[in-house]
């Protein structure tokens, strides 16, 4: 039964091949053949970018909200280079409005002229947008909490507020020739149909990216940012690609607020057991160790016994090195 | 829209009451609201058991194969007394073929009085399952490898032969009156059709359980065994309850082979977000911190810094009280 699938039937002739050559989407996919058991094999839907996504690193700004985490501008630009020289394709980086430090240091790793596009993650609001332009970024990252929840607890304002406001700093961020993209905080728990209106406002002025949607609504690229408190952030990332996301955000070991994010490595294993193809030749897989032994000494935290691939009994060492070097 | 939704309309009616009256499942379902924001609100599916879930913990069988792992007669008491309070519904324990040390083991835990059923771990053998029933244990659970590779590369057995092989362990294990449940090794890489051929002829002969299969074919218990290479067993147990599984095999913190399998903790964190009045009735939740250093300590590892629930930035104070005592 399984001789009788082939995993790339569907590319060839799959009508978002043509959207990815003419838009903002990478159009590689891999040529070789993938894992036959994996789940993905017999893969009929076009919407699935489990072959070609692409990683917005957040280890310097959600990373940054990790309890431990306090980088000196230095190990912020020695992070930010072996980030880079890894391949992941955007780094994050915290807002320049949370400290004059943090201003500072966007500067400096925007200017280090690196192959991963900068980006800084601010609140919608034309100030923060401001400043973050000036920094000299490559992109924007702008949130805001959508919620019930939020919008009684936090900033307090209703969704015609909110849309008029995301409308207003995109179009300025835009003006300024640089990417943006525009994201519900706490989506979730978010109204669907406020939420979608949202989107489908901002999608039409040509925001780059959004947080978190159906792509039945929308035409640009959808990022995911996903929390691992009960233990389901890479099963969603990958899932999120099935459905049609195109980014996924992660951190070095998942660092962030509480237990953190996506880990970038434990996101990789997945991934390369599906298409490793695909991530061995575009993720320099085999620089992961030292990635992460730079960060749990910067944020002064032990690499979990168990950590994915990496961790001291997670494969015999046969399976590692075929992971990294086939 | 989402008040007109109520999780329970369909168990009410649904044809799996009666048999959960009438076999071996627990019939227990909250009655109170679950999270309103959970995936599985709208649950239509009878055969979902998200909210009817049993525990096999296995710390003191997978959990020992973990590199780390030596634990003394007595530190095996000490966690299996721990699980035992904390609520685990089985407690699965080394295969006394083993060694000599591990059937003293089992026949010391099989005797000391505890609310969980307690199993052990055995390949699908009759010199295996004459010793494993001769310790007192409640169950056996039986393993043998389906795939091609495992066939060619282990036992070297043909299909018939497993069958064979299978039922008569089987047979003699139900002839001396305890539970059986028989699990194919590497299953997902096993065909299909092999699979299923196997767990049909040991259902139609009354197995307890089988380790993993689709419910269209078995009228008997499923139990999953998933590891977490890549970082999704968690949200694999998860699917798996709502497609029909029954039992989640767990371990402490995770330990065992390679980087282990489903934590327990992490587990209880997903259920809980979704049913908390069936954990929290179920599992003494705000004991999870006392046996995972327990077992930590046992093991000679450090709890994880991202740690689900117990990790020391996992969650704000106020969450984790709310978590384990409301």
């Amino acid at each position: 039964m399984r001789s009788s699938l082939d995993p790339h039937r569907n590319f060839r002739t799959d009508p978002s091949t043509k959207k990815a050559q003419d838009g903002n989407r990478i159009i590689e996919r891999s040529s070789a053949p993938r894992n036959p058991y994996a789940h993905n094999i017999p893969v009929t839907d076009f919407l699935s970018n489990v072959s070609r996504f692409q990683i917005i690193d957040s280890t310097l700004r959600e990373g940054e909200q990790f309890a431990n985490a306090f980088f000196s501008t230095e190990k912020k630009i020695e992070i930010a280079r072996a980030l880079d020289d890894f391949g992941v394709d955007y780094i994050e980086l915290t807002n320049p409005c949370a400290s004059e430090q943090s201003r500072k240091d966007c500067e400096v790793i925007a200017k280090l002229g690196l192959q991963a596009k900068i980006l800084t993650h601010i609140r919608c609001h034309m100030e923060d947008a401001k400043i973050a332009v000036d920094t000299g970024v490559d992109g924007v990252n702008v949130v805001i909490g959508a919620s019930p929840h939020l919008r009684e607890h936090s900033h307090g304002k209703d969704i015609a507020h909110i849309k008029e406001t995301a409308i207003q700093v995109i179009k300025y961020i835009k003006s300024r020739g640089i990417e943006v993209r525009f994201s519900t905080e706490d989506s979730f728990r978010s109204d669907l149909v406020d939420v979608l209106s949202i989107y489908s406002a901002v999608e039409q002025i040509g925001v780059n990216r959004v947080g978190i949607a159906d792509t039945g609504i929308v035409g640009c690229d959808i990022e995911m940012h996903l929390h691992d408190d009960s233990g389901c952030a890479i099963a969603n990332a990958y899932c999120a690609l099935e459905a049609g996301a195109t980014h996924i955000d992660t951190s070095v070991l998942g660092i962030g607020e509480r237990n953190g994010i996506t880990p970038l490595g434990g996101f990789l294993a997945r991934m390369t057991s599906v298409d490793a193809a695909y991530c061995k030749g575009k993720y320099k897989l085999e620089k992961l160790q030292d990635i992460e032994g730079l960060v749990s000494e910067a944020a002064g935290i032990s690499i979990p016994f168990n950590n994915y691939i990496t961790g001291f009994c997670a494969f015999p060492r046969q399976y590692s090195c075929k992971w990294c070097n086939q």
